[in-house]
């Protein structure tokens, strides 16, 4: 089967607005964070070479490594998203009339649930990072092209958020709370800060408008 | 040629990343306002026909007629980032070796520069109607999918920052400045409470996970 970063834009916009449960907000925010990515390197491409930008040069080459790596793993989450859900929809829909089938499903459940957790949680890292390094291409880049490291900081604070939600929902149902109070402890790490930081570049773009 | 739209996921991200200056932020501004109206169409799809939510039906069905046809402007808008930068990009190439075309030149960007005004203008103006649109998905939609609607109202305020920033940068080189400062104004009253309401959206959907 085709997976989503194969299908065009119209289609994917189609299936998220459709009634079917995936793709939804979790792909949609590897998606936002993925264009985050994306426009960081654009404006590293068109920083790099210019004799007039020379000075960053070695910040920027290093800065599109990054922000391209970044842009591969994002990707890769859009479909980890719909996996982690099928399997979480497979767990929910084993059986439950003996009571050792009982046992079974709610073991797998929440060893689903997990697994869910991590999933979301992964990407609201990859979207932090993703707004530090929008940040780096706002104070360095080529100033022709700086209001697309703002969009690109505004997409990455927008998937982080996003991809939060996915981490409160499902850490609500697992029963192992040790492990989903660690878990909402590093989405609070991560998450700190980054309102601030977004609102900090978003003006820096706006002022070298 | 292929539409942005109809190319993949994958192809868009590459070309957004690319040295290329389209697509850019515009289109990547109308990507994330077309994702927030799917997802509070979403909601909309997986709120209709359930017994449950018979009490909010009606309401459901409105706002999924208004959330698709924003999706489908939005979706359109993609386009339109690309179409009104390549006219600019044209004006900027016309000949300037005589008097003469330098006035034809002159005037012809100065035109150009109003209608790449007017297009991201457009596109916020949308983009603050998916905000709205996401608001009412998160008050009345299915409580199982309530955080697509924390998505959608994060992808709408997102894309209407970006689009934003296109229009900062436009009216800058605008002659006219009646007109810019006319479209300014209009572009404040747009944003006006958009980060606030954004806030309480989000807040709104945490509570209810």
């Amino acid at each position: 089967m085709n997976q989503i970063k194969d299908k065009s834009i119209d289609t994917f916009l189609t299936e998220l607005a459709s009634r079917q449960a995936t793709p939804g907000g979790g792909s949609a925010a590897a998606v936002m964070g993925a264009q985050s990515a994306a426009l960081t390197s654009m404006v590293c491409n068109l920083t790099i070479g210019k004799p007039k930008y020379a000075e960053v040069e070695a910040d920027m080459q290093a800065l599109l490594a990054q922000s391209e790596s970044l842009r591969e793993q994002l990707t890769a989450m859009i479909k980890a998203d719909v996996d982690v859900f099928d399997s979480l929809m497979a767990a929910y829909g084993l059986p439950k009339d003996a009571e050792e089938q009982k046992t079974t499903r709610s073991t797998q459940i929440q060893t689903v649930l997990k697994e869910a957790t991590i999933v979301p949680l992964n990407c609201a890292k990859a979207c932090a990072e993703a707004v530090k390094l929008a940040k780096i291409a706002a104070e360095k880049g080529n100033l022709g092209v700086i209001s697309d490291a703002g969009v690109a900081v505004m997409a990455g604070y927008a998937a982080l958020k996003s991809a939060a939600l996915n981490v409160y929902i499902n850490t609500g149902s697992i029963k192992d709370r040790e492990f989903a109070e660690q878990k909402l402890i590093e989405l609070e790490s991560i998450l700190k800060g980054a309102d601030v930081e977004t609102d900090e570049v978003y003006q820096l773009v706006k002022e070298k408008l």
